[in-house]
């Protein structure tokens, strides 16, 4: 059990890393050649240009300006200014919506804190349990005379907490239902005051039925046209390019092999590089680097070429999947929300997600395979969940000091010492916990995408509400009861559902000071490191060493990076769980969390503004995930408070606390039908006036014209863009080009290393960049 | 513990009471004056008159073709000729459909109680576990030996049950799966091949929004004139007629009373009857009761008049929902399925029920009220369920032997008579239980009301799945772990995971014997009871003899009765529970349940086509639950096999058990996608389909005109055909009418004892009655 000294200890080592992390940031911040790391947004909206533009040399590099140094916070306020309505205009409502999450931390905690510190600390305080305890040679730390173990058992003074629980119920519910309130108004405002957009048009069919006599195109035109007749627009059938993709991915990887040998070449003319063929460059035939790669940029080139002939003309490589365009937007709200065939596995209509959003992959799956993906997912998960602890728990108990002087006795002198013991105790157990948890979001994403989701936004929430499950159990019950998975699974089936609460409730004030510290680690420090964007800062300075030739390139090499709902926003939701939780156990812990509530609000509306580049815009679809999360924290926080009554043998007050849980899951659900629709369905009243204001305005637009290529597999555009490029070398058409075919910027994103000078199916460019220098 | 004697005495006794009920009802249904008792259907159908056109005047009365007597089966045969078709056409498709589950039930118990029989059995009964416990003075029933309580702890031969576990449930599933298929195809047939109906043109709003300007009627013209301007057609205002409805209703009971008292003096001219104004007759002034009722007619005639002007009149009586019905029914399909408003909880659209399946009280029900009454009625019925066992259980320990004994030693000597002592354990729990499941139906169809379904059908619906609850819990669950209501839930709560499955699979086997007596008692006597239909029976003579005036009175007085699909789905599901549950652990009972099955299918059957009189037709809507409910019995069998093996120290073979669960989840989950969708939307391309065809073949059809008025409050019809009667008394309009207006059946069904001889309103008709005889 750490004491406040650990705590303390803990608290300034995570204050003093916080700080160091925002001194190099205000630092690096302010050198012109970082200023595509932090503040690539701007680049990408092209409001900023390069600033090496002018200046002498030196001034391209490095600021010299030391005003600048000293107001090295100065960002905070900066990026508070920024009002609402000009984030969502600037950043898409996705980012903005997700700020606000933050910002619902803090109504919620505030209060509660403001309300714990005044009320139940002062009667935990004044209670005697520890005392009497501590005759009897049990330790207790300091923390736990400000909470609920600090009260004997059958007291009255159970009362206040209960009330409390009452209270904080309450108040948390009261603002959840303001804030979805909230948030579904701005979505539906969104959606109305948005320009035009593809997918307000189009819906997404799939399980298109085969037909012996027509192709999959003539079968959608057919049906649609006898099913909507006054509404239906045209359509665009879905090609299975994922062997064009690939290709393509392999020739971008391999030009930039050859842009790396040319810098390298140009740099030393004196001789030619050379490499190996073999895995890795570590053998095989020794040949010329340049020629190789040419040779082979030119084969994959013309396969790629053969490839889309094939997959343009072979009716085979069709999925059965088409995008459909409608008339109006109220004819595709229609057919979005009916089902279209008498077979309801057939013909399935689904709002079309944004172009950028749509996952390629997953279009074709059958509805027997997805069924069958979803119960192996569902398995695996269970498999994963708890298994995926032993070594958690093995790490967790080395990372003690009884665990490290037993596994290497000779340290025992060095631990010994008071600063590393507390540094161990304080520090340790958290970052081990953290490391583990890196590697998780990839394979969750792995599994959703095997799931079979058809956009990018699904497949990030499906994998958050995973994460937060496995977060739940791992992290959460894996720390409060820690033991192996197994046994801890044992436990729970092996208890009554009375006693599974009260193992909890009991464990739960035990482990506030290891919270505490988790808190500070992963929130505090984990935060402020967010902002340095260490990874993107080495990416870009090793890329624009090696590979950037032109300002393009330059503007390819920046990383931007994303909000990554699906890692963050469970990490959020733990600090929910945490603080509700916590609330009426142990008050101490509030403060720390409302800390990185605000601190997190900051950094990240900086981020959202100077750095981030969404990769699709989701119009806020994932509050109901949020709020529900929230729910969740919020019943498990009342069941555990039961658990912990139970035991503090305060019988008579149980009933009272059941009432609880109910009361906020029959809240959960009255929200759930009052503002989820607004979430996933599009109201044909609105649908209807943006119509008739659309026809008033532009009687004569062309919809056919604009909708026709919306939905082409980002692919095709590539390599389109590649011919184009070839007779545009250097060209800035950049600019215009992104404003033309938004889709463009989700495909670079996913595949960093791309180089955008291709030019190799034509001669001329290979030479002129040969020239160049 | 019953032995088999007890057994075989009590299957005596039930078959016995079977067989005198088919014999009575054999020699009922053939005399002519109960030929509108057994054969209602065909003269609601108009396919029957009454016998007594001719003939002599005993022969009106008593069959006297003694042939008849001695065919006193042979209506069985008779009601399994009519094909399905016909029989779908004949009753409609729920009534097929609700026989097709005990269709189900035979399909799937026949193949599992063969391979019961020829595995199981034997294999149960070459162990002997129970012969070496009998040394030990534990008394053990034959039907034990046959059963898995015969084999003995950590046998290999638990592999047999595992097996058979998994291929009892496969072959369910299958089962299930081209049930599901079935059905889903009859329903859409059944909705094509149909003949126009208002529901397909119409969908019901509710919850339109107030507007200061304008009245609930011009408001939802105007909003569906803007958001579905190609498609809206009329629409139909619902006034709140409840207070109007309760006048008629109390007119009609007078209206009975009046037509009593004038039959009575009409029989006994010499003295006018006189009546007591008081409560039940009992008290109050004496009067003339001819004149009483009289005045008191004519006066509510007046109110009645006064309601009906200020109902139509005033705008406060209209309610926020409407019927609105569109040119096509892909745009009813279209309106239905899609959200209309911004504010979810605003203008929501829904199907409308047939005619006759509308609830009317409860479609003012704004959305705050509603999801506030579901949590109401949800916390009651948990209440419900877990307080009404206190009785049961009493009543039960009460009807044992040594109940009986304990509370009246003097009936020991009786009761010691080994032919009552069987008796009394064969025979009384059975009755016991049966009684007070009788009053629950009402309840639960009240709370059903209360929560605010708008349809009859969804009432029912929602009845049967709260009754089936209450089944498990308290029959089931309730008789294998004997004890009161807060012991049961109290053992639960202070078990674990583990131990419930094991308790209860413990008690299973012990329990057989008494599932087999209910079976016998609930399952035989009850259905043959149904046939005889003893209430209606003794209802129509009481009415024949003091109300029935002309032809159409006796009409009126039948009372068809009809499926009861709260009472009786719920009834045979038990049954599927039962026999999922006892297959692999006592195969004995097997038989039993076939039994019941095959009886119930012929009964039923009969019934339908004879009988009953479906009061809506809601096209097989109830087959999820039917479907989700047999999924849910063969879960809770598992999980119980699961805890008996884990008793019988198999443990090594729980795993393999614990898969069947997530695979019967996994299959509900793979039909629900798969099917359900047939059961709630009506695919738009069925919905063309049809519209296509209609304007081919009926290029003028005034659709308005018979949209109409069909969603009128069935009062006003009611009270507008008064008005038409009173000019055609006597008259015989009723199949012309009822030809017009499908929905006058239903109100009338709902009030038996109304008889439609008004006429109080006019001057002319009480002196015409009076006159007749």
């Amino acid at each position: 059990m750490a004491t406040l000294g650990d705590i303390g200890l803990s608290a300034a080592l995570n204050i003093l890393s916080a700080l160091i992390f925002f001194l190099a940031f205000a630092l690096l911040r302010i050198q012109p050649f970082n200023d595509r790391v932090y503040f690539p947004k701007w680049y990408l909206k092209g409001l900023r240009s390069s600033p090496s533009h002018s200046g002498a040399f030196v001034r391209k590099f490095v600021n010299l300006d030391f005003r600048s140094y000293l107001r090295f916070l100065n960002w905070m306020p900066v990026a508070l200014k920024m009002p609402e309505p000009e984030l969502i205009d600037h950043a898409g409502l996705d980012s903005a919506v997700y700020l606000r999450i933050y910002l619902l931390g803090l109504k919620i905690f505030v209060p509660i804190a403001f309300l714990a510190w005044a009320i139940l600390v002062p009667v935990n305080w004044t209670s005697s349990n520890l005392n009497g305890k501590q005759l009897l040679n049990v330790t207790s730390s300091d923390i736990d005379k400000l909470s609920i173990s600090n009260v004997p058992a059958e007291s009255p003074r159970f009362w206040t907490h209960i009330v409390m629980a009452y209270a904080f119920t309450f108040w948390t519910c009261y603002v959840l239902l303001k804030e979805y309130e909230k948030i579904a108004s701005m979505r539906l405002q969104f959606l109305a005051s948005e320009r035009r957009r593809p997918d307000q048009f189009s819906v997404l069919v799939r399980n298109v039925p085969p037909d012996p006599d027509e192709s999959v195109s003539e079968s959608v035109e057919h049906f649609f046209l006898v099913n909507h007749p006054d509404h239906y627009l045209t359509h665009q059938v879905v090609y299975d390019a994922n062997k064009l993709a690939k290709l393509v991915k392999k020739k971008k990887k391999m030009q930039n092999w050859l842009v790396y040998y040319r810098n390298k070449f140009s740099r030393n003319d004196s001789k030619r590089p050379m490499m190996k063929t073999g895995f890795l460059g570590l053998w095989g035939d020794r040949v010329d680097a340049l020629e190789y790669y040419t040779t082979e940029i030119d084969k994959l080139s013309k396969e790629i070429a053969e490839e889309r002939e094939r997959v343009i003309n072979d009716p085979k490589s069709v999925v059965p999947a088409a995008f459909v365009s409608f008339k109006t937007r109220w004819g595709a709200a229609v057919c979005a929300q009916t089902q279209q065939s008498r077979n309801p596995t057939l013909w399935l209509t689904d709002w079309a997600p944004e172009p950028r959003d749509v996952y390629w992959k997953n279009l074709a799956i059958p509805y027997v395979s997805l069924t069958v993906r979803r119960l192996i997912m569902g398995v695996s998960f269970f498999f994963l969940t708890f298994f995926f602890m032993i070594p958690i728990a093995f790490v967790q108990s080395l990372a003690s000091i009884e665990g490290i002087e037993k596994a290497a006795p000779f340290l025992k002198p060095i631990i010994e010492i008071k600063f590393i013991k507390s540094f161990i105790q304080g520090f340790l157990p958290g970052i081990a916990l953290k490391l583990f948890l890196i590697f998780l979001p990839g394979i969750l994403m792995i599994m959703s995408k095997f799931e079979g989701f058809t956009s990018l936004s699904s497949l990030e929430r499906r994998a958050a509400s995973r994460y937060y499950l496995f977060n739940f159990v791992n992290v959460f019950l894996g720390s409060i009861i820690a033991g192996t998975a197994f046994e801890q699974l044992d436990t729970f089936m092996n208890q009554s559902a009375n006693e599974i609460p009260e193992t909890l409730g009991v464990a739960i004030p035990m482990k506030a000071t290891f919270f505490i510290t988790y808190i500070m680690v992963d929130g505090w420090a984990g935060i402020a490191g967010e902002i340095l964007m260490l990874k993107p800062l080495i990416i870009y300075h090793l890329k624009n060493f090696f590979l950037v030739k032109t300002e393009k390139d330059r503007e390819e090499a920046m990383d931007p990076g994303s909000l990554g709902f699906n890692t963050g926003e469970p990490r959020i939701q733990f600090y929910f769980l945490l603080g509700l939780v916590y609330a009426t156990v142990t008050p101490v812990l509030l403060p720390f969390i409302i800390v990185f509530f605000a601190l997190a609000y900051v950094v990240f509306r900086h981020q959202i503004i100077n750095v981030y580049n969404q990769e699709y815009e989701s119009g806020a679809a994932f509050w109901p995930d949020v709020h529900g999360r929230v729910i969740i924290a919020l019943v498990i926080s009342q069941v555990l408070m039961m658990g912990l009554l139970g035991t503090k043998e305060a019988a008579q007050s149980t009933p009272f606390i059941i009432a609880l849980p109910v009361l906020t899951i029959w809240f959960h659900m009255f929200c759930k039908g009052r503002y989820e629709s607004a979430f996933v369905k599009y109201p044909l009243q609105e649908a209807m006036m943006k119509d008739t204001l659309e026809r008033a305005r532009e009687p004569n637009l062309n919809l056919k014209g604009y909708l026709q290529n919306a939905y082409t597999h980002p692919v095709f555009k590539e390599s389109e863009e590649d011919e184009e490029e070839d007779h545009e070398v250097g060209g800035d058409s950049w600019e215009t080009e992104s404003a033309r075919v938004p889709t463009k910027r989700q495909s670079r994103r996913n595949t960093p290393l791309a180089s955008r000078i291709s030019g190799v199916s034509s001669p001329s460019l290979p030479d002129a960049v040969v020239e160049q220098p």
